[in-house]
């Protein structure tokens, strides 16, 4: 009974995220929904990509939470537009909620859209918001085993982050263990080694990430 | 709709978990549920607790996972009976789960069962498994900001473990505003702050487990 109850919520869902994947063609808006365990750095990047690329992109960005507007508070000094979604102890975010924030956004002036997730590693994985791609964000700290515990999202994900780096010397965190596991898992998916708080491996990133939001600006895929 | 659909899941799952509680109050068996993020430490609890007290108490195990018997591998060295039970992609450990799988014990040979649930801060803090009571685990490199964040599993849990304090110095973590944080939504919970790879903080948590062990076995609570 629930696997049926479960697939008309994913069918509902999926509908609605084709529509806001039109809308975000139309207005050829890359968006990218990142998902991640709690604290493993989600705003922390969001953060960063803000004080980096604002000045050549136009970015607008979604903040998912169960409760609160913290993330959000963390972010308002960038000037950008943010629009806040409190699940109210949902566990994720749908394509309804997504759709339902859309036109609080002046979606023709927004190169990117960044949609901080819940945090939690298993569900967001299971929702299509729509999204252009997903990013998977994980931290050293929670140990070298997630890729192969937690594979639905690895498996989704176009790009994986893996934050704290700087933290490993005091950890029994295996970097080899999480990359073979990582590429039994998804083979082909680029995989961004950075601490955040530092600045290593940050400029790679967003070279990538610059490079995705302008192929989406020419070819609006 | 969802809404309708979540109360009559609900439902079932707490008349099952009734039924678990009774069997385990007839066999005197008091089962701590073990929330936390990924990668919080759980199975470091679990690996700590066997060593320490699985000559004092007869131990038993329920090891959620979405996939893989990692988790139980790393416990087997301990020689205690363990199950292993994979959601296959579920978020959350439900009571007809456990249900199904108490069968596998010879409960009347067993003082604690502990379960270690689905890696989420989330969703498990919503299902009532029939457990005597829940135990949240927390790390340090998390973020201060997990209580007010995510308040559903502190203000059920009965304790707040708080792992990874060693290594407090290395993040921007505040202590105080964790502590804070977490009076305002359960204000009488005790917090254990320790490090699990360390052995800090840790005496203090085996008194208080064991203490409720004890009254377990007495009162049968």
């Amino acid at each position: 009974m629930e696997i049926k109850i479960m697939k008309n919520i994913l069918d509902r869902n999926q509908n609605k995220a084709e529509e806001v994947r039109n809308i975000l063609k139309m207005n050829k808006v890359m968006m990218v929904n990142i998902i991640s365990s709690p604290g493993a750095g989600k705003t922390t990047l969001l953060e960063k990509i803000c004080g980096e690329m604002a000045t050549t992109f136009r970015i607008g960005i979604i903040e998912g939470d169960i409760t609160t507007d913290r993330d959000a508070q963390r972010l308002k000094r960038f000037n950008i537009p943010i629009v806040v979604i409190n699940t109210e102890g949902g566990c994720h975010l749908d394509s309804h909620s997504i759709y339902s924030v859309l036109g609080s956004f002046d979606l023709e002036k927004i190169d990117v859209l960044f949609v901080e997730n819940v945090g939690n590693l298993v569900c967001p994985s299971q929702f299509d918001l729509g999204e252009t791609f997903k990013l998977a964000v994980v931290s050293t700290t929670e140990g070298d085993d997630k890729p192969a515990k937690y594979p639905m999202l690895f498996r989704e994900a176009k790009a994986v982050l893996l934050n704290k780096t700087d933290l490993i010397p005091y950890t029994n965190f295996s970097i080899d263990n999480f990359r073979s596991d990582l590429k039994m898992i998804n083979g082909m998916v680029p995989l961004f080694e950075v601490s955040l708080t530092r600045g290593d491996g940050l400029p790679d990133w967003f070279e990538w990430i610059s490079t995705q939001i302008r192929i989406s600006l020419i070819y609006s895929i």
